[in-house]
């Protein structure tokens, strides 16, 4: 009320890091209720969780417990589908009063955490109009997908609601990044469609828990080191500001980011270094090698606009997201299936059809057993030899137009000569099916491979390994962010299909041979692409 | 009473896995009741348990805390045989209804876990008929130790209750056998002794805790991939059931496996890679190697039939188990003991007449002081330079015809020169006392010495590393079933003396060079060795 | 009462190594109560905590949680500071009673714990007549220093109140010194200043948790093996006895240890390998090497005697402990401060003068940021090309005639190129600044050079790695005590400046080359040095 109305508000950021649930006995009886709404009748609960196995079946709601591991896996994913439910209407409870008096230029955000499982991040934002993330990232890999996830949400900009002027004081070792790599680091965020990026924090505190939490000025009040860094990036930001305006990334790939897949992974891992997030990501890297632009997407979202779409453990696959790809594919698409797909359905049940689930018939075979891991197994894929690991699965076609892609070589017995892919025409598009995750370079040769078949491939791709190259499109031009992300100068040549001029200094080259230095950062604009 | 009387029903298992005792307030009346039995009076206790030691005096059995770790060592052994007369007496309320019903053909059996150390598996057998067990164990070595254990409780053949085809879903790791490795492990378990190998599961449930468990049928029912070699063994064992009628595995040697010493040692390891069941499989290991079956067995069964017993951690020796042993030795017996022998009495206090307690005056020595092993030490013995290791004593002879074998080399200073071993006549027999674990080159060495010593060198020894032979013997002939563990083929020379007929292949030769494919299994019938 | 005029009795110890507190709800009324003590108001005291910084402010102290770790930095010291004086109270509680019994002679004393953090020991120890504590070290330069940590609690020769023959049973491994290490230790504990040797235990009990526990008799009453060696040790005693009366260790360098800063350091480590007390001997080893002699004392002790004080992280530093700092420095004392030094204040808030807080205008020079390290990073100090370790921060000079020396070389940016170290004048005496923990190679070297340019250089500086040398002085002759701390001999040459007569066997060379066996101790009587 006292500030709805006061235009120099922008937005609302509500409450701070939503995170871990509650397991009081207010919360068990809030469960069984969502339960008993979702179910109906305890009967119809006792049949979709199978609790006559291990002599579970309940007679009543309320005697079911709350656990959040090592239960019966249908259990565990309805407790993670109502907690994400319970902070909806957590959220809701704020933004409703806020909307009453906010203007309706005025957004609501909140500040979310990378890949952190403790809700589903698509439900939740719904209720949200933009995303904000705190980001504390020390890869810069691993931060480009997590920049894409926070922008996939919505499919639109988003803000970087903090990150550290240098470093933080809460993890077991605290390391500082680099001279001029906080400045290389907000390049990438505007890159991948930050509007904003906010440093936590300001000036230290003299007292309280974050004593050791980086800072721009210090305990003195006077600028710490860092301080002459981020006066540049402002500077910087400020002339940028009207070329970015209005521009966004937009991607032909995208990447599945399924909650209730990773979950069921995450309850059942079955070898202890099988982590969803790093499958997710070991296909990222390739991706964005070869084909620019990647959109983190759950698989209920539109997919329209895409060419390719690679979804590495897709392990949940109800009958309605099934056909929701495969209209789809149906259309041109390709899609790329990862090890451990199709395995269950909406109950976190097996899927009787056997992996991938609703899509075997389309996929024109199943996969007859799937092993865990630790010692890589080899394998032929793409013109390359190398290993599979952590996961691999025997797959058997049934249809004789199903095409099979690599072989695994001599291991276990059971893997010994099998396809390591098969992949099958469907409408105008097609289904792959890849049933082990290979090494690095394998894996960036065969997705090289899927990127090129998709027509998808960048002007931009095969860069050096520690180049980034970020585009953001407006309607009438587009922007270009390359980022060194190394210490040590980079040089490269740029296409001339990509030339452009420099924003800060319109005299130096935007095409050919460029030599970034460490942590250099240049943007430049140029006509959109044909 | 409603399968009671139906002959088709062969027999019982109650429970499941008999497991953690519970600590409530119930179970801790009970262990004072127990106590007040067993000691009569709380000043009896104080003093059997040294309480003025610590100022633990109790003045009321109901003061007595309930603890399984870092507690008087006297609670700690009293604790876990009150577990075991706990769970005899669970057990006996299942048997004695059943009893009452049951047909006299019936048996009643429960499944146990291998190694588990929960309570005394000796007294817990004496209350039933069959000993079944649930074999997930992956080191085929370990596995032959646990089946042997298995046949060892009652001295007689048992059942494998529960198996994998495969995998589990319940290990950090769950890794699959290699395709011929399940058929091999079931071989190995009907080799030593077991009549019915059952697996768990047959077909997936497609919900609950156990969906990434091994299965032989699919969540579609259809046989999964390693139905066929399930097949295959089925039907082997129904060719082979009718020689192997009537036969079973008989020793020469025995391992003593005491729990009393493996709880004492467990409470206090005193360097933290002590292992008491590693101790016990260090030496079964070579002495299976060398003499054949081998039986594992407690200190207190019959031992009239082996000529060569080793205990290697008999840590708790009452003065009436050392009679009982003694008595053997003097009928011609050779007791090998290995280190932390003879340490403890029945309430595991220090023996004052110190190790190896009531049998030193017996063995001419005694133990002057041990020393726990981070880093192994050298020694010399069995013609062998070698290592002891994790454990080492030095041995004080006390009597001019002890004999010393081996000597340490420079160390600590304290085992520089000092005996390794010493060994002392008893009437027709010998005790030998072996002062620490020497590696394993050493500890191969030393028990062929025994082995050869006590007359039970098997004309199966020295067979190659991967290669098992185990056998069966009945009243009318042997059943030979050798075995290669190996992933690749092992070729060997089976010597004339076990010329047989290959149980399934009679034209195969059953001598001389063997060669046998990874995993591979024959079956051989021969006449009983004279 | 019944032992207070017996003069027998030499003193009294009281309790047993006064340990953990307790949280139960009668402490944390304590706490709140001393709290309101201290405080008076609880404004006062959130403004000191500045609790405002994370909506901590408390309108009660009631409302105060208890934690000792993962708080408010205030709280968690005025919890540490609390413990103290609970336990002093404890104490006190103790000797008022027995002080209005005992004779004048006799002294009351305790066992405390070496390094055990949980109470400020200089607090404790005004208490105290006697400091005593229980050494079961394995490292004899850690030894060294505990030692010469107990004497300088109260600047008085010492008890070692417990250590073991031979071994103990509560670690994870439980190794056993070497023949002759307990004899070498023991006079170790001599040279520092032990007055008794006490161990623990003599013979053992039969029952009870120290089963394993080392002994002089056995179980069976008879002497272990290590009796021989304890009784060489008493003869020798006895037989030195009239030279060590009267005399003790005497030191011109001091090794700062500051309890409020090793517990504010250890709350908040920022790095998870920086330990404080290993940074604390990681000076203490060369500093020893070359200047003989270290006293360990807290900063509040009377400073007059020294040249040379090392305070490797003083991170409390409140005015008043400055200004005794600075006080001593004018009349020439030279000050080296290590890493993370002056950060904090009394209430553990960052001082805003930046590090090292109230010193920072006397040493012309603050630091204006730390990072923490895990890689080490290049440096070049005293004439050494090294490496600075776990923590690098860069220095300010504010003053044109502050001094630097060495620089750190390339790495992360920031630090490239920085002093490592600088200097400054002050009244007849200096400050100096060291921003980093330097490799053992390069320490070695920068403390030579401290201890040089303060003329602290000892005549045994530079004696071989294994050998320790302890001098003992009294009004009219030194002690010197010569260990070789290796299993194997060592050969050196002893300066002329030390030629003594030896106290064993005078007919032996007690100047010039030297050889000392493994373990080999050799006690020298000589004048007083000039």
């Amino acid at each position: 009320m006292r500030y709805g109305h006061n235009p120099t508000i922008v937005g609302w950021q509500i409450d701070n890091e939503l995170a871990e649930p509650s397991f009081d006995p207010e919360a068990h009886k809030a469960f069984h209720a969502w339960l008993q709404h979702k179910y109906g009748t305890i009967q119809n609960l006792n049949q979709k969780w199978w609790t006559s196995y291990w002599s579970q079946t309940y007679s009543d709601f309320g005697q079911i417990p709350v656990h959040d591991a090592e239960e019966n896996p249908a259990l565990l994913l309805n407790w993670k589908q109502f907690v994400t439910d319970t902070w909806v209407s957590y959220v809701r409870n704020q933004t409703t009063p806020i909307r009453q008096h906010a203007l309706p230029s005025q957004f609501i955000t909140t500040n979310t955490m990378g890949w952190f499982d403790g809700f589903d991040g698509y439900t939740l934002h719904q209720s949200l109009d933009l995303v904000g993330w705190d980001d504390y990232e020390t890869d810069w890999t691993d931060n480009a997908a997590r920049h894409d996830l926070a922008r996939g949400y919505k499919n639109k900009n988003f803000w970087v609601t903090e990150t550290d002027p240098g470093f933080v004081n809460w993890r077991p070792n605290n390391l500082a990044h680099d001279k001029g790599e906080v400045r290389a680091l907000a390049w990438q965020a505007v890159g991948h469609g930050a509007d904003a990026v906010e440093y936590w924090q300001w000036r230290a505190a003299l007292n309280g828990q974050e004593q050791y939490h980086g800072v721009i000025a210090g305990a003195d009040g006077n600028p710490a080191p860092i301080y002459a860094e981020i006066q540049t990036l402002g500077a910087e930001f400020e002339k940028a500001a009207p070329a970015l305006q209005g521009t966004s990334p937009h991607a032909q790939v995208a990447l599945l980011h399924d909650m209730p897949s990773r979950w069921a992974i995450s309850f059942q891992k079955q070898v202890e270094d099988f982590n969803p997030v790093k499958a997710l990501t070991a296909f990222y890297g390739p991706l964005r090698h070869q084909a620019g632009t990647v959109d983190v997407i759950s698989p209920q979202q539109n997919l329209a606009s895409y060419k390719l779409i690679v979804a590495p453990g897709l392990n949940v696959l109800p009958q309605d997201t099934a056909e929701h790809l495969l209209e789809w594919v149906r259309q041109g698409g390709h899609l790329l299936l990862g090890p451990r797909s199709g395995m269950k359905d909406a109950e976190n049940a097996l899927d009787p059809h056997l992996q991938p689930g609703p899509l075997a018939p389309f996929l024109g075979a199943h996969v007859s057993q799937f092993y865990g891991l630790v010692q890589p197994v080899p394998l032929s894929l793409a013109q390359t030899q190398g290993k599979g690991t952590l996961w691999a699965e025997t797959l058997v076609p049934t249809d004789p137009t199903t095409q099979t892609e690599g072989f695994y070589g001599p291991s276990n017995g059971w893997l010994d000569g099998q396809p390591v892919a098969v992949s099958h025409q469907v409408g105008k598009g097609k289904i792959t099916y890849l049933s082990t995750i290979p090494d690095a370079a394998t894996l960036d040769a065969y997705i090289k491979k899927q990127v090129q078949d998709a027509s998808t491939l960048s002007p931009l791709a095969d860069l050096p390994a520690d180049i980034e190259a970020c585009l953001r499109t407006g309607t009438d031009h587009t922007v270009l962010v390359l980022i060194n992300h190394a210490r040590t100068p980079v040089t490269f040549t740029l296409p001339q299909a990509m030339a452009g001029t420099d924003l800060f200094d319109p005299r130096q080259a935007a095409s050919g041979q460029i030599t970034l230095p460490g942590y250099g950062v240049r943007v430049f604009t140029l006509p959109n692409p044909a």
